[in-house]
């Protein structure tokens, strides 16, 4: 362990990854490093920059901020209109810098300018509209015989229609395309994309979401998976790289040197996408682990000793995170996991399953609020018709079953005074610290109807045709299947609040790859294994996860 | 030498680099490279491959030959149409082996084909485009103030707009992202603008030419200079990308491996542009030569033995080639020559001077012609009015001074029966096997005029306000001088029959790059050394190059 060693451990302690309470303020740290890379690059704008987007805010007088804006204002425009891509360098430059010293209220400000005064030129849009409807389109599409009258008369309307298509372009194009091809630029645009979206977050503004929305398509045409190389990242990487992958990892936080070393060691691998114009940090990274089971719960990987490489038959991918908040949205995941099946199947034959150890992380927030109105609904309908049949009723439905109710009930005394079984398990699955998983009484009572509604939830719960769970969406479109999910499989505080403690098994079979990712695309269907379907109506039959 | 080294030399043998005869024969060798990579893949398409287009055409029966062209088209639509990109691989890779194993003829018919019947959903183009002109521009412009219902109406203009942009795209742009993403697609879409360049070569229809400009706008998206790596190719590269190298190089071709060693060399560099979908292939590459002074023949480079490096003081750019016919028209040499000067003033800061000695490929042409047509003018002139003062005439110009006209009619009595020194100096020039290189006294008549004529082709021929010749606009536009002419400085049958043997200096000034390309693009100008522009004048005073 060296000093570079020794440099992540501390970073990694700076960077608790809490919410933070600016809106822009997880790009400050971005911002400086990125100001740091161009320090040899003085510009007119730089010096108003120094102490960087907070101090700013703080320390600068108004007037003084005003005129950072205008400078910025000033170069932006130059960098749209100036003519000769050659020229660009400095100004470019200028504005990226000056960007980063802005505070959030000027960011915001400029990036509406950039939305609204560099939009599409809307008069020129319809001129030639206006010489579009005029021209006939030429019949001559009988592949031969064209005459040569007509090959002309065919020139100016493809000329027109070209002139069109450009004319609906947005002059800030113009600006994406020069920072693309601008050193630093890819990733200046991945950041303004960051600043966008926790703008439209507070405030949906449709000339910004045009701006998104255009910016989305560009960075996706540029990310392309055919410009992206696949890195494995090892313990040899640079300190700088390896501290990107503490400080991203979204689903397992890393907690420590050792830690990370584990996860890049034997029995295991990390592979992340680079993009050229982004060197030295993975754009998305995957984390993998070589088993001879498909494993149940976390606290396998992070127990028990690695598994020796030759007796590996499964490789259990158990964390993927994204590193760019600007780039939400463009899938770099599904590529990046074709990839990896592909290179680990070519160089360990001996892999026949590829799995997941997923999370679930909107299966607590879909059950509360499911708990909350129906019990609510259930409350309201026994008091407006105390003998009706309730399982008739169309205005609630009482998720849980008879059995599950009852035991519910028997609890304890405090609970068979609520008004029903769904209450009582709301009451018990926000009580404080997650109590509950403590009890061997309450994990008893609990796991029939969790599990159930587990099962439910991924299989069944949909928004647009599509699973309500978003990383199941990710999975499923990808290809896999759902194969099993299973109990107390992440005990952290993280795990119980966003599933209850339960994870799930996504299988990818390489033979049904490109056929479950078709039938889910089009009619959504979900490809699950018979156990768990079975689940969804019985969990006595359910023949795992059990400890 | 191994045998790697052997392998070189054989298919340098073997690849004498003639015009071809036919228009697309050029391709078989790619295609055959290409289909050997796929070999893994069996497909439906690639039973009817085998033999590649050559053998194809004369050996399959017509049936046979329709039936794959049939089933190309197939998947060609397949690759079109299919909804989810998960299920395209095979469809991508079917249609690419197919393509290769067409004919000339059934390529030219299915780039017409998906030219004509995969361009706009024009009758959807028309109903967005009422669509558009039904809606009033809302007003909210003034960044501050929008209502919510504003704000509303907004969005669905904006939401039509975006899908006027995405109707003006024709469905074959759908082909062209999907073949980017497929792996080695890019590389098939470099191959089948070439196919196109050739057909539009010969017949020039709109639909395809319609065609080609949006596949080079895509390419050029794709290619942008973020997405190439820099790579310096030495000896230690590999014989594929080193053969690669002798087969492309343009200005200089490679004589054997001795000469290929030595362009890697100590005193000399070769750096290319690799793309990450594309590897093991510069794309482009440029080779540059260490020197002391700049080189004003190429035979310094061959003949003398390599300067020290720590004694160079000048970076002589000698050669620059592309090796993708498919690429023509997309600049990447001048983000490459900005990349290598870059890097060599940082590598070695003792380099002061960053210069070309460069060919002129279209001065013998345009002289050659302007000889023929003014001499014949010159002529008739002459017949109609014997007696008129031939300079006030505005018909014709007599591009050679009094004193060149007398020398070269006193040459010879054979000469001095012509009509006129232009007739002299076209009757000397077309002479088999450049017999004039070897005769001092020709030389010596001919240098005064080849040169002043030379700078005149350079710095005052253009066309659209750019430099006739393709090289000095190359150069130009990236922000080059021209420094100075060179007499004889290539005396190779290639050098004699483009220029006359003569060579040119481009010099790029570091602090003038911008400059200088800026003025060049907004009104022509040429900047030129006070030799070079005194040599239009008068050859006399010009002090170098003599020998």
């Amino acid at each position: 362990m060296n000093k570079k060693g020794l440099a992540i451990l501390m970073r990694t302690r700076m960077r608790p990854g809490e919410p933070s309470k600016l809106a822009l303020s997880p790009l400050a740290d971005q911002a400086n490093e990125m100001r740091a890379e161009n320090k040899g690059n003085q510009s007119a704008g730089s010096s108003m920059g120094d102490g960087g987007g907070e101090g700013n805010r703080v320390l600068s007088p108004s007037s003084n901020n005003m005129r950072a804006f205008e400078q910025v204002r000033e170069s932006m425009h130059s960098a749209i209109s100036m003519n000769k891509t050659e020229v660009l360098d400095t100004v470019l430059s200028d504005f990226s810098e000056g960007y980063f010293s802005l505070s959030p209220e000027n960011r915001r400000k400029l990036l509406l300018i950039l939305a609204k005064e560099y939009d599409l030129n809307r008069v020129q849009v319809r001129q030639l509209i206006n010489q579009y409807l005029s021209l006939e389109l030429p019949k001559g599409d009988g592949a031969q015989g064209d005459t040569v009258e007509e090959e002309g008369l065919l020139s100016t309307f493809y000329r027109i229609e070209r002139n069109l298509r450009h004319s609906l372009q947005p002059l800030y194009e113009v600006l994406f395309e020069r920072l693309n091809t601008h050193p630093g630029g890819l990733k200046f645009l991945s950041i303004l994309r960051a600043d966008i979206l926790c703008i439209l977050a507070e405030d949906n503004i449709a000339s910004l979401r045009a701006l998104d929305s255009y910016l989305k398509e560009k960075l996706s045409t540029w990310l392309s998976p055919a410009t992206l190389e696949l890195h494995q990242i090892t313990w040899d990487d640079s300190a700088s790289l390896l501290e990107k992958i503490v400080a991203y990892e979204a689903v397992h936080p890393i907690s420590n040197l050792i830690d990370l070393k584990r996860r890049l060691g034997v029995g295991r691998r990390c592979f992340g996408y680079i993009h050229p114009a982004i060197p030295g940090e993975p754009l998305i990274f995957i984390e993998v682990a070589l088993l001879k089971n498909v494993a149940q719960t976390i606290q396998v990987l992070w127990d028990n000793p690695p598994t020796p490489e030759h007796e590996a038959t499964c490789a259990l991918f158990y964390s993927i995170s994204s590193t760019q908040p600007g780039l939400a949205g463009i899938n770099l995941g599904k590529f990046l996991i074709k990839r990896v099946v592909t290179l680990l199947k070519k160089d360990m034959p001996q892999i026949s399953t590829f799995a997941t150890l997923s999370p679930i992380p909107g299966f607590m927030q879909w059950l509360l609020s499911k708990l909350a109105s129906q019990s609510k609904l259930a409350e309201l309908e026994a008091s407006s018709h105390p003998s009706a049949d309730r399982s008739t009723s169309s205005f609630w439905e009482n998720i849980l079953k008879q059995e599950e109710e009852s035991a519910l009930l028997s609890l304890s005394e405090e609970f068979a005074a609520m008004n029903n079984g769904m209450e009582v398990m709301l009451h018990i699955l926000t009580s404080k610290n997650h109590d509950w998983k403590n009890s061997p009484e309450l994990l008893a009572v609990l796991k029939p109807p969790l599990m159930r509604l587990c099962a439910r939830y991924l299989l069944q719960e949909k928004k647009r045709g599509k699973a309500l769970d978003s990383v199941a969406n990710f999975h499923l479109q990808n290809g896999a299947m759902v194969q099993r999910i299973n109990w107390m499989a992440d005990r952290s505080e993280k795990g119980l609040q966003q599933s209850g403690g339960i994870m799930v098994n996504y299988v990818y079979r390489l033979g049904n790859i490109e056929e479950y990712a078709q039938s889910y695309f089009s009619t959504g269907h979900i490809h699950a294994s018979p156990d768990l379907l079975h689940q969804l109506e019985n969990v006595d039959v359910q023949g795992n996860g059990d400890e």
